[in-house]
């Protein structure tokens, strides 16, 4: 592993912005995509079960599609690759034992030999579920997948805008998730800003360090 | 802004894991640090509201009063710089104002130009607070932030830990969170792994890329 400078990092964080006008004409190149496909199969989650699928679109026709259920936000269409977050809903033991039946294979070991892991998973799934927090729970890791995926975006220089004025509902419609188990949370566009785009040079407003800071 | 290449990004998100066992006599040099405290700053909100407060512990008398309510995690007190990410409940006009008056400030702006901005983000809150869903619409900022700062970490060689196993009450108690509006989200351990931690070089395991990610 070569870490980046401390320096390298931070200049990445402030140029990034919540990008508003997209340059149509530019796309992510493939390797490139690869490596945020990468930042959202490896996002860390609770108990590592990535309660998630990410749907990723590039296809002109679907975006159009997407564009009303996303209150007509050009950056819908206008994005290179747009990324729709969604959440397995109520998770259950058959997604512990697909996570396990991977262990083992990733692991060589037999599925068998995780039952302690397996009795804690699906007990910590069947508590939340049983005090109503189970899919609050998960989407809750779905943010952190969108988190490292903004971040890891600013560092190979490619613009973002998380999008959660979208209508989940319509989403899920017109992406067929309705009989899935999966439903959307958030959508991300990602590509690059357009030279025009005002808010590309518009002061970033963050409170100051010491407001949110408390060192104990 | 000079980006890293899509490799250099991979392979640290490769080395990154949930780091178990922390070298206790491994600090986060100062200016590795300011950068991750950067990294929170910096962090991506819904309307740009930052509705958190990031507790940053390195007291180990402190650490040490944390440990039972993190379940005797050794991570709490080894870890360099144990952080307690924070969400503001029943976020508020008054906080829309903080923010609106930091805006000024950094744009050079009167905080009556905004008015706008202050109709469309209380308009947000109040209806999310109608709805019953503000606090939850604000957690979900506090895990982007999460994301972002453990991301953010691996790329510059830090190793964290997301430690959702907590008791959110008995660290508000401790960190006398009570009057303040502020709640235990999330805490997050960081620093540097012990070259003994066996759980470095066990394979990490995610669900192969075309069974989380589908292309349309």
């Amino acid at each position: 592993m070569h870490p980046v400078s401390p320096d390298t990092l931070v200049r990445a964080l402030h140029w990034r912005y919540a990008t508003q006008w997209f340059d149509p004409a530019r796309k992510i190149p493939e390797e490139t995509w690869l490596a945020l496909e990468q930042a959202l199969v490896l996002s860390p989650s609770s108990i590592g079960l990535q309660p998630w699928k990410f749907i990723v679109i590039t296809d002109a026709a679907l975006k159009t599609r997407l564009l009303p259920a996303s209150f007509d936000q050009a950056k819908t269409v206008d994005c290179s690759h747009f990324v729709v977050f969604t959440v397995r809903k109520n998770l259950g033991h058959d997604h512990v034992d697909r996570h396990i039946a991977r262990m083992a294979e990733v692991r060589g070991v037999t599925p068998e030999s995780l039952g302690k892991f397996r009795r804690m998973a699906t007990g910590n799934l069947d508590k939340a579920r049983s005090e109503e927090r189970l899919d609050t729970w998960q989407t809750h890791q779905v943010y952190i997948a969108l988190g490292q995926f903004m971040a890891s975006a600013a560092v190979i220089g490619v613009d973002t805008c998380p999008m959660e004025g979208i209508d989940p509902e319509k989403f899920d419609g017109i992406l067929d998730l309705k009989e899935t188990g999966y439903a959307t949370v958030v959508a991300c566009a990602a590509g690059y800003r357009r030279t025009d785009d005002k808010y590309a040079d518009t002061k970033k407003v963050r409170f100051k360090p010491e407001d949110v800071i408390v060192r104990r």
